[in-house]
């Protein structure tokens, strides 16, 4: 039996989602939880991968099984088990096809600044000191709601075929003294959204146009678009499936 | 002059407000910051205490100095030199017998709590495992509010004339998932507040029952009081002066 396990996770203390040999990830932290609770090898495959030291406030994977779970008991025992930074939200069984990748069709990210110091608030929302210019800003994201291509905002070295993504939302809103960017796209490429933030940001602070954006991205060039903004200000929020 | 400095503080890294030999405490910090930037020796009096690890979301401390301060100017100086958990709100200026610490009419501090694991709230709240019940610790809140003496609740060798408070406020509120803790008095003893919660949350377990409470503050033994919760879910959140 295939199920999905919902959950959410601090990033301050993986080298993100993934498993890699030297450093703690969720994956594997996730893995060796299952494994160790329901006595038999568990692999879990993820929604997507995250970036050393982001968040997750909605994340899924899935796992075979070949016996049935409970969900509340299953809950409560990995919760009690995992780290105090994972959060399992439940189970929930699925056709043996559900596929936590492939058949998500959009995942929103959140990028959280502050320009005001707070004294609580600084591992998880990025300290900008200069003010930020919210309108215009806005007006520059509006640009990526009508682009196609983001290979600007990539990775060097991504495995990829296409750098095509369609962005279905993009908004910078003020709650209280936060500054929230939201950003929604059925797929994102490597460090994209930390790029698209560090881009903004530029915009916000009067370095670049948002006439630079639009230029920005038809360059297809990296080191055009501005510097990728801290890890710990961002959060994969959403992820959406067909079925779910 | 002298002047008064508002200021809040995320005790995570300090050994609490007071000055120690060999850890970094918060007047030090300020001490430290203030002397270098006004170019004269600065000692600054606290309104009171915290433990290690204790937070202020408002606090006062007193200095004097010769020379008028210019408060925007100085404010910003001073935000951009001391570390990020330290922000100071502005400087006031008062009467030269205005003191920090023995004008201030009222202390009140907030202690946080979740109940549900939580992946983003472990630094500034304590996880409490078991379900609370919330009525119930109200009630026993009620009989802080009628007694006089606490020092139940007051650490041993402590340098003091009486175990008197007047506790003005006492009350358990759940906003959202977190339950907080708010109390006021004149006074507080040491490490009194995290005594008492840790009381009360043996009423909302049903350890004790509510009149166990009015016996354990009549005993006058710390020994029969609650365990000290930890220190990361407490707040100093308002000191109240006569003249400010």
């Amino acid at each position: 039996m295939r199920y999905f396990i919902a959950f959410a996770y601090n990033g301050k203390n993986y080298c993100g989602w993934q498993y890699q040999p030297h450093s703690p990830s969720v994956q594997e932290t996730l893995n060796k939880a299952l494994t160790t609770l329901l006595r038999t090898p568990i692999d879990v495959v993820g929604a997507g991968r995250t970036d050393t030291g982001v968040h997750a406030r909605q994340m899924y994977a899935h796992f075979d099984i070949d016996t049935e779970i409970n969900n509340t008991a299953l809950t409560q025992k990995l919760n009690s088990f995992l780290p105090k930074d994972i959060v399992v939200y439940g189970f929930i069984p699925l056709h043996d096809d559900a596929h936590a990748r492939f058949d998500a069709t959009s995942r929103t990210y959140e990028y959280h600044i502050h320009t005001y110091k707070d004294a609580f608030d600084n591992e998880g929302s990025w300290y900008h000191f200069h003010p930020l210019d919210v309108a215009r800003m806005n007006e520059a994201a509006q640009v990526l709601l009508q682009s196609t291509d983001f290979k600007c905002f990539s990775k060097a070295h991504t495995d990829v075929r296409t750098y095509n993504c369609k962005i279905t939302q993009a908004q910078w809103e003020l709650h209280g003294n936060k500054l929230v960017f939201t950003i929604t796209a059925d797929r994102f490429l490597r460090n994209m959204v930390r790029a698209i933030v560090g881009t903004l940001v530029n915009v916000g602070i009067g370095k670049i146009t948002v006439d630079d954006v639009r230029t920005i991205i038809e360059s297809r060039d990296r080191g055009h678009a501005g510097a990728s903004v801290p890890a710990h200000g961002l959060y994969l929020t959403k992820v959406i499936y067909p079925y779910l």
